[in-house]
């Protein structure tokens, strides 16, 4: 039986996450251009591809500070030369030992919101430490509402009675936008919580200094005007992936990973596939579509150049631990044979990005994830 | 500030899966157990833990053959002794160089349900193999459907052709019993199941020697009776998680594993705690509440013999790629301080076992993760 062969990737014998570089490196190089246009300083967010190899891709577009989500990420990334992160994650207080470790030999900026995670700091620390404080601009996970103005200014002033410690921003993530499935709603999203910060800001008299970070990837996809902001975050955007497509925040041709998965049974009586490829290849996110199903991923035909768009009204329907179930039409299932490999975008490219541990260019080359 | 100490946990960091020892010992004998006084085999499904370790504990319990998910995984418990394993995957055709390599010197049986994967077995095998037929008793996801006795008499004829293949087993997994909410509506899935196997069986009159293999944890788990069945496969029992608690396969105090994950951040306004431990470290399966809420685990206390039965109404409401949203009621929240550790039961253990790639036992000792 013979088995498809899509040039260079005869070998793929497992599921194996395809990264299109052409289309990655256009990605970052829209994003930075976009940034050094508005004036804003570029933080992109590494916690999406978590490869040393993409970051020099950055680094490459003239980015030298990045965003982490964990001090064990920001303390792989410094190994290459990273010496400006902020890990956007609330201090781990029990994690003092790596900041201070950090701390030592790198510009680090940790996040704080409370004055238990501040004392904890202070108590501990041996170096000098930058502070964001983390805000909530109205996605409601976690933050200081930027209502509480009176909160804000204590740790404010607390900060500021420490020797050891800077605070250099307000840090906020309008992560409602990722509730938005519309250009337009992204945009109301991204204009109310920068509405709050400068208003936040403004109250704020000793801190005309302090600068404005914001970081979501819709928001900082679409939108064209960021007044008062001086910093941007986005990480997702380096893939993209289909709830980013769903949200409105990019195209689906501007997704640059797939995962390859083989066919290993076919179902033409339900117009279904089983693929080697399952929750713990692609994570378990999903996305709904238009009728209200579970959408785990959408499927496009892998070809020598990369992949096509997708295959219509194909998509992974249900994951397991190893297996996935493509729905599909007649047509495409009868056109797919056991030992096929099939392409899959995934919902989420994060935890996708996570779950494979690493990437395989189109020209065969393997790229390492943290 | 004082971080609590939990006893030897008090140099946990960051999220660690913690094991209970006794309660894995407890699940596995009882399930061995079981397995000896109904005569039935036991081939214990290896997917959920990946540990050689915990691999070793089956042997202890008299266990010499195994099932596993995928060839890789069949690898890496063949290089600790395994020399009888059912890889309970429908044939990856792409992977003939595993399955050769591993039929060269183990007794391998692997999963087929179609002419086609049993032709490219036949082209590319090079040693004797066992095949098992994967028969849909009901579930739906992937087999023959246990009705087609046509398609299975000509599958077993093809088998018997070969020189190369030795059918040993119609092999099923009654995945649908995970929506039952009830042992009797497990049992009403176990006994139909099973009766769909033993008529298939019973028209197949060439094959009166050929064994049939059932394995889903609920029905192990709760069924005293099975009627017609030699072999049973069972996997998530070695943990149990809170899934499997919904659907009635254990009770809580039977479940192995749980996450000890650092408090981040306080939200006492709308009771919720902000914790490092997210998608990442969990997966992202959810079980719906009574009310309809997603649950991704249950909160209970960590202490120095382990932990607590779940705290009343406090569970991890949401999950970003690292944060946990944990929503209790205000006397938990009080108690609970930045840096604090508390203890998360996972809904799927299979999935968070695989996010975290090893365990810590209650004394503080590692243990492999594939």
């Amino acid at each position: 039986m013979p088995l498809s062969s899509y040039g260079n990737r005869v070998n793929i014998k497992r599921p194996t996450l395809l990264l299109d570089e052409a289309k990655c490196h256009k990605n970052i190089e829209t994003m930075a251009d976009k940034a050094r246009k508005k004036s804003l300083h570029f933080r992109p967010h590494f916690k999406t591809h978590q490869s040393l190899e993409i970051g020099r891709w950055f680094r490459n577009s003239g980015v030298r500070s990045i965003t982490t989500s964990s001090l064990s990420m920001a303390s792989y990334f410094a190994q290459d030369g990273w010496d400006d992160i902020t890990v956007a994650f609330p201090l781990n207080v029990r994690e003092m030992d790596a900041v201070n470790e950090l701390a030592s030999r790198i510009s680090l900026t940790v996040l704080v919101e409370s004055s238990e995670t501040l004392s904890a700091l202070n108590s501990s620390l041996r170096n000098r430490c930058n502070v964001n404080l983390k805000i909530d601009s109205g996605f409601g996970r976690t933050g200081i509402p930027s209502s509480c103005v009176d909160e804000v200014t204590r740790l404010t002033e607390e900060i500021s009675r420490s020797p050891m410690l800077n605070l250099t921003g307000l840090l906020t993530h309008a992560g409602h936008s990722y509730k938005a499935r519309s250009k337009a709603e992204i945009l109301r999203t991204h204009e109310d919580s920068l509405n709050k910060m400068k208003k936040l800001k403004s109250r704020l008299r000793a801190l005309t200094t302090v600068k404005i970070s914001v970081g979501d990837t819709p928001s900082c996809s679409v939108a064209e005007d960021f007044p008062g902001v001086d910093e941007i975050r986005p990480g997702n955007f380096v893939f993209y992936d289909m709830m980013q497509h769903q949200i409105s925040s990019c195209d689906v041709d501007q997704i640059a990973v797939a995962v390859a998965c083989p066919v290993v049974a076919r179902h033409p009586e339900r117009n279904e596939l089983i693929v080697y490829g399952g929750a713990i290849h692609f994570s378990k996110d999903f996305i709904l579509d238009d009728e209200g199903k579970r959408v785990f991923g959408a499927v496009v035909d892998l070809d020598d150049e990369g992949w096509s768009p997708p295959v219509k009204n194909a998509f992974v329907s249900s994951l397991s631990q190893e297996h996935g179930i493509v729905s599909a039409p007649a047509d495409y299932i009868n056109r797919m044979h056991v030992g096929d490999l099939i392409g899959v975008l995934p919902v989420h490219s994060c935890l996708t990005a996570e779950c494979m541990g690493e990437y395989r260019t189109l020209t065969g080359r393997t790229i390492d994830h943290f």
